[in-house]
């Protein structure tokens, strides 16, 4: 999706003569739009309970480096996003895995699977919410047990919400964990331009506290690297005033692509796949015996066309040692006849996967 | 001092209709403007020894992030750039303070010192060439020792060369310890262009090194927060381009700041100073009974024509409790005229607050 034409018009206007640090908390007219932004979602905030990052990498790097000490623990639904295993591990902490299986559609908000995990070491339970790699959406009231699970045990809850806008079913509205505001101590919303303004490269995103310790600690973390480049911050405070059928338009666009893919996989024998509801992914276990291997063998051997295709293989995305061996994640960030063209050299090259290699 | 406009015109030109990541190990033509720029230093650099970051910072925590497990430790000659020591206490990492003096013009290049300090947790020698904030910079010899050191030793030499362009004294050229190709699996430069090209809010940095393994565990933390932003890459890129006369005109520039500050700060009685030969600070001891006591008093109390001036204390450079008390830390990075009413300004407040204060 093209990124909105707000945000280069706004770096080409902008002249400073000198390109000074920014504030390291991040740039005022940003947050001001940030919190605005949120206001419009019900959420209020004050200006010193957001901290701009380096996208949402570094809001979760620096959470994790803020809350984990060596040994302790952070609770998360796997499949999950891979990154999430180095910023746990930056910090010297232990990712204990809530295991999901494609025949639940990878559903994770079990009161009592959750709990079952919490020890004397567990420091916060870490959701994706739209999920990536899953697009599981959890529904308001599954939100609000995983808030109680948080605020019982007196944990962080760190919410992932970079694809928030990317709901493909009314009934999930926009979700915010911030909407619960009992457990402000306790939670921490990261957040980006990324995915809701299509602009990955800027990497602008956010971290938002009401926690005042916690405020303290990403506060000398930011200071620590002195600001966020400037006229990404710029370009950004311009995305938040695009108009408010900029969202509608996107999600549409998402929706169609979803719909082809989902069309796509379902004509193939075999497939174990759920319709995700929300994000732009779709994890999906093939009649294959290894994805990886599958997926080097599409590269290498496999032709149709002169054409193969390329997904990313499920295993990484799992903490628990041979989970997802079978397993993939499509992300369907490509125009829909390219998505459908792919989905069907996919299930292609299963069949013949499946003859040549398989024996069966 | 303005960044080169060539920065902007790269920007106001770059129109890619989706802002996408940039490879997380950086965009290829700022590695090769970087991969040239050290040609020309006589340091053969291939494309895979540079990881662009977001600024010398992310260059700086993911070093010690790679490097460092918890209590390991690193030497690093005090007064020291405040932040180091978020980065390696963020990695577990513990400071060993190699101190200097104000009356040795805070030199640190002595081997017995150094070696002294050397234990079987150490891991690296840290060093800022030339140095903030005390402007010291190594001669070749010095350069060669700490190198030796560090062979001899099998320690990481991390050498923060962000003020390269910026030494006043033709004697030590452009220093660059990437000359001793012998201790290529040692060295880590951490590099940037927020001083050489003026330019901090573009947050582009980079961290070199030729060691095999610390590659591959850098390219981890590159790839986990995915890329650096795509507009500052493309306009730092732009900037490699400049004419070398550029850093011809900016040093003289400031070694005019520099002698102004010298000249007025020579003027004070009791201040013990010597003149830093690279940078834009000067650290400097005053007639004071503590620096930090002495700013709050200038800023509260103090005012000449409805003026004051503001520095930094010198403690917060040192690891060592009670150390720089009665320090400061001047940047001369205001035009000089400003420059010299500071210093006459800051000449003004310790009479009064010798007198009125400390009843001298």
């Amino acid at each position: 999706m093209p990124t909105p034409e707000a945000f280069f018009n706004a770096i080409r206007c902008f002249d400073p003569g000198t390109l000074a640090y920014e504030a390291s908390p991040g740039r005022t007219s940003l947050i001001e739009a940030i919190q605005k932004y949120y206001a419009n979602l019900g959420v209020t905030l004050d200006k010193g309970d957001i901290f701009i990052t380096t996208g949402g990498s570094e809001a979760l790097l620096f959470t994790c480096l803020s809350i984990l000490d060596p040994y302790t623990e952070v609770i998360i639904p796997e499949p999950y996003y891979p990154n999430y295993t180095t910023f746990v591990h930056a910090a010297g902490g232990v990712i204990r895995a809530l295991p999901t299986c494609p025949e639940e559609g990878y559903h994770y908000a079990f009161r009592d699977r959750i709990e079952k995990l919490i020890t004397n070491n567990t420091r916060a339970i870490m959701i994706t919410n739209p999920g990536n790699p899953t697009g599981v959406v959890l529904t308001e009231e599954e939100m609000r047990m995983i808030a109680d699970i948080a605020k019982k045990h007196d944990l962080f809850l760190i919410s992932d919400e970079v694809y928030r806008e990317f709901c493909y079913d009314d009934k999930f509205g926009v979700p915010c964990m911030g909407r619960f505001t009992d457990i402000d101590d306790n939670l921490i919303i990261v957040d980006s331009v990324s995915k809701r303004f299509s602009s990955c490269g800027a990497r602008v995103g956010c971290v938002i506290t009401k926690n005042k310790d916690l405020q303290q600690a990403l506060l000398k973390f930011c200071q620590s690297r002195l600001s966020v480049a400037t006229m990404d911050q710029v370009g950004a405070t311009a995305l938040y005033s695009v108009e408010p059928d900029y969202f509608e338009k996107s999600k549409e666009e998402y929706r169609r692509r979803r719909d082809a893919v989902m069309t796509g996989l379902r004509k193939i024998p075999g497939v174990l796949v759920e319709e995700p509801m929300g994000a732009f992914y779709v994890m999906a276990r093939l009649p294959v015996d290894d994805a990886d291997k599958f997926q080097q063998w599409l590269l290498e051997e496999f032709s149709d066309d002169n054409e193969t295709v390329m997904f990313a293989p499920g295993a990484p995305f799992y903490e628990t040692p041979g989970s997802g061996i079978n397993e993939v994640r499509i992300a369907y960030v490509l125009e829909q006849k390219e998505l459908e063209r792919a989905i069907a050299l996919l299930g292609k090259g299963i069949a013949r996967y499946r003859k040549e290699i398989m024996g069966l």
